[in-house]
């Protein structure tokens, strides 16, 4: 069922959550509007925008004419409303709950620790940050570890051996790590998987389009 | 499509991340076994543990043969599963994308928040425990705020007025309050929405067979 997808606009910030959810739109090749909130700039706090995202956090996506949030639900729905372009394994399928697995994983696991380690000292009492930030960067080490050993040597994709929305989360919090004590491509098989996915050319339109010149293949 | 559903075998601790699965495979009705992993005795670190688990969590769910992971993962699949009992949205309903959202959201605000509450001695630093413990008490606080304004005074469910996997979830976390500085009966909304909830035959049946007393209807 093909849809109006130009009922699609999505509010985000260079680099931010809203990251993921650009790649897949762009990927998708349905048509979408953007609009820029500089979260470095405060807009994130602008009263227009606490209206749509009370939280004040990017991404919003209007779906139909309705504010929908949190990253890793945007692209599951985003699946869901796009069946033709099967980035996610059909309901039923083998691969559909180890799918779901990753999907959750990457929300409540490596998205959580990645908010404590840039947030910690403006979420909590700044006296705290270092030891959140610790902990933070222990969870996310065993988390890129587990990755790494998941993907292996031989696997390009975190499912079924073929893209999917966990790509673009994933990739997004990989990208997350590169100024991190220890980036992500210090693992070798979350290397390999890291250059082959930001060899896409939905990566370079997306680089583009939010002004990103970092973490790139040419400068890798 | 009915399936053979002695299919399921659940690894559950009581009163643990398991109990919403376990509480939803009561309300659905399919049988199952369960398999006790007493995290209080450690049974999570046991070597044929581990081969289901390598995380040393719970809750485990075998499913066609298949060991899957994450509370949040394993709900949604059930959901999948038996559509028939209508406990998510259908996809491309209204509601579909807010109990998307509010799905991930329990999975990646409230579930790493009671994490870092319960285990930030043992995840990380004890020297650092206090502090990551007093971050995840004020991002609690925030997030009751937000779902007892959520419901506000007129609803009995987090999505679409009728019961639903979300409220397995948050109901299963509110639990976890009991003994918090601040737990969730506190809050006005909540309290009702928990009463309610509590009163339902299957979560009678769910603290029978996980031998759980406490934080019942009769003694609140
Ligand atoms: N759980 C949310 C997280 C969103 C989030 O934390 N976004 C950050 C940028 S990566 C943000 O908006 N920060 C601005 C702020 O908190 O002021 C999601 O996945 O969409
Ligand atoms: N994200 C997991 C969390 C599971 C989890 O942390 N379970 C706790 C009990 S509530 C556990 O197994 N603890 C034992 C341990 O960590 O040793 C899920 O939602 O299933």
């Amino acid at each position: 069922m093909p849809r109006d997808s130009t009922s699609y606009v999505l509010y985000y910030s260079p680099g931010a959550a809203s990251m993921a959810v650009h790649w897949m739109l762009i990927e998708l090749g349905v048509s979408f509007e953007s609009q820029l909130i500089d979260i470095d700039a405060g807009r994130q706090h602008d009263p227009a925008y606490l209206r749509l995202n009370p939280a004040g956090r990017v991404p919003t996506l209007m779906v139909d004419g309705t504010p929908r949030h949190e990253s890793v639900a945007l692209l599951i729905l985003l699946a869901e409303r796009h069946p033709e372009a099967a980035l996610a394994p059909e309901p039923g399928s083998v691969d559909r709950a180890a799918w779901l697995e990753m999907m959750v994983y990457l929300a409540n696991t490596i998205l959580p620790a990645m908010r404590d380690w840039f947030y910690a000292g403006s979420d909590g009492d700044p006296a705290g940050a270092e030891a959140v930030r610790a902990l933070a960067c222990r969870r996310l080490d065993a988390a890129w570890d587990k990755l790494d050993a998941h993907l292996g040597e031989s696997h390009d994709y975190l499912i079924g051996d073929k893209l999917s929305t966990a790509d673009f989360m994933a990739v997004m919090l990989m990208r997350w790590t590169r100024n991190m004590p220890r980036p992500a491509l210090g693992w070798p098989n979350l290397a390999r998987y890291i250059r082959q996915l930001r060899a896409r050319p939905s990566f370079t339109e997306l680089n583009a389009r939010e002004g990103l010149t970092e973490w790139r293949n040419e400068e890798a």
